[in-house]
């Protein structure tokens, strides 16, 4: 069906130049028509996929985050250890903006969270999305519990929001520039390293 | 000096017309002329206390930071306690959009944040005052170490960073909606439990 990869080829175009304008200067500054131009199509080309700029956004987010999910499969799978730990540690790096493709990603959430808080219905994006990372994280402690890697003193829930922060909040360091990739990496170790630890 | 007293209100005025304008419709979308028709006063009375809406936003977050940081105090001082652990909660619980006021804050630090994304100067700001804040919280764990309170094993500036965390990401879990005000203090409850934990 070479059509259909067509259309989604042009969806990723279009959600791309969206990014790529949104990262330079913030989504409110951005047109339909900028987009069009960056993207190298008419306006009415654009339209035909998307009625305006927030569906786009939504496609460019969610478009992301499938890749990212590829992504860090296949990070997991390269490290030959698919225990809970590595899986946890490979979340948290591919959710900071270290390279340009999770800086790209990092932006354009930070953007569409933006929108959420003045926009119910862009908010509820994130009402679903968030939990479910949330009962992954804390499934993966609790297996960790079960090996006995975890203290069973440890609330999987709570450390779930813990570990979501660390990687939420520490984006924002490292784009700020008040501290590096690597500082966030070792603050990301030191806390894996406290959590998994059997006896406490 | 009734004078001076009375240059100091008008600012506060247009900053937090500013602030009411942001929080409503982003900062990208509020114009100068916005802002003045919000305070009720002239664009040139505007333009003379502030040249454009970046000098505006940084007289608000500055003027937040002082009137935020008393209340810390005030709340400090209020529960009897002034120990390392009480003031890092009020600290953190007072960073959380908990009520009107704090809400407030949070959204102007947003908007803040999104301009210093593609400002370095602006950036600067959030380079210089957010180090500052975790060396005091590092401080605080280094003194709760001294009385024992927090075992030796802990690391101040890694602590310190993951505090930060858990207040910085865990504000936009609530204003998204997908955890309450309660569900975030309890995180950062379960947290400093564990933290001043003199055993481990």
């Amino acid at each position: 069906m070479p059509k259909q990869v067509d259309h989604e080829e042009r969806r990723i175009q279009i959600a791309e130049a969206l990014q790529r304008l949104t990262a330079r200067r913030g989504l409110e500054g951005v047109s339909l028509r900028q987009v069009a131009a960056e993207a190298g199509m008419s306006m009415g080309l654009v339209q035909h996929y998307f009625k305006n700029k927030d569906e786009m956004l939504l496609y460019a987010l969610e478009h992301r985050a499938k890749q990212r999910e590829a992504r860090i499969a296949a990070k997991v799978t390269a490290t030959g250890d698919p225990s809970p730990r590595t899986i946890l540690r490979t979340c948290l790096l591919e959710l900071l903006p270290h390279d340009k493709t999770t800086e790209g990603d990092y932006l354009i959430g930070i953007a569409y969270f933006v929108r959420a808080l003045a926009d119910p219905a862009m908010a509820a994006v994130f009402r679903e999305g968030v939990p479910d990372v949330f009962r992954f994280f804390a499934d993966m402690i609790r297996q960790a519990q079960a090996a006995g890697d975890v203290a069973a003193t440890v609330d999987p829930d709570q450390e779930a929001a813990v570990l979501w922060a660390l990687a939420d909040s520490q984006g924002s360091n490292i784009l700020l520039g008040h501290r590096t990739a690597a500082d966030v990496v070792s603050t990301v170790d030191y806390y894996l390293d406290r959590l998994f630890t059997p006896g406490n």
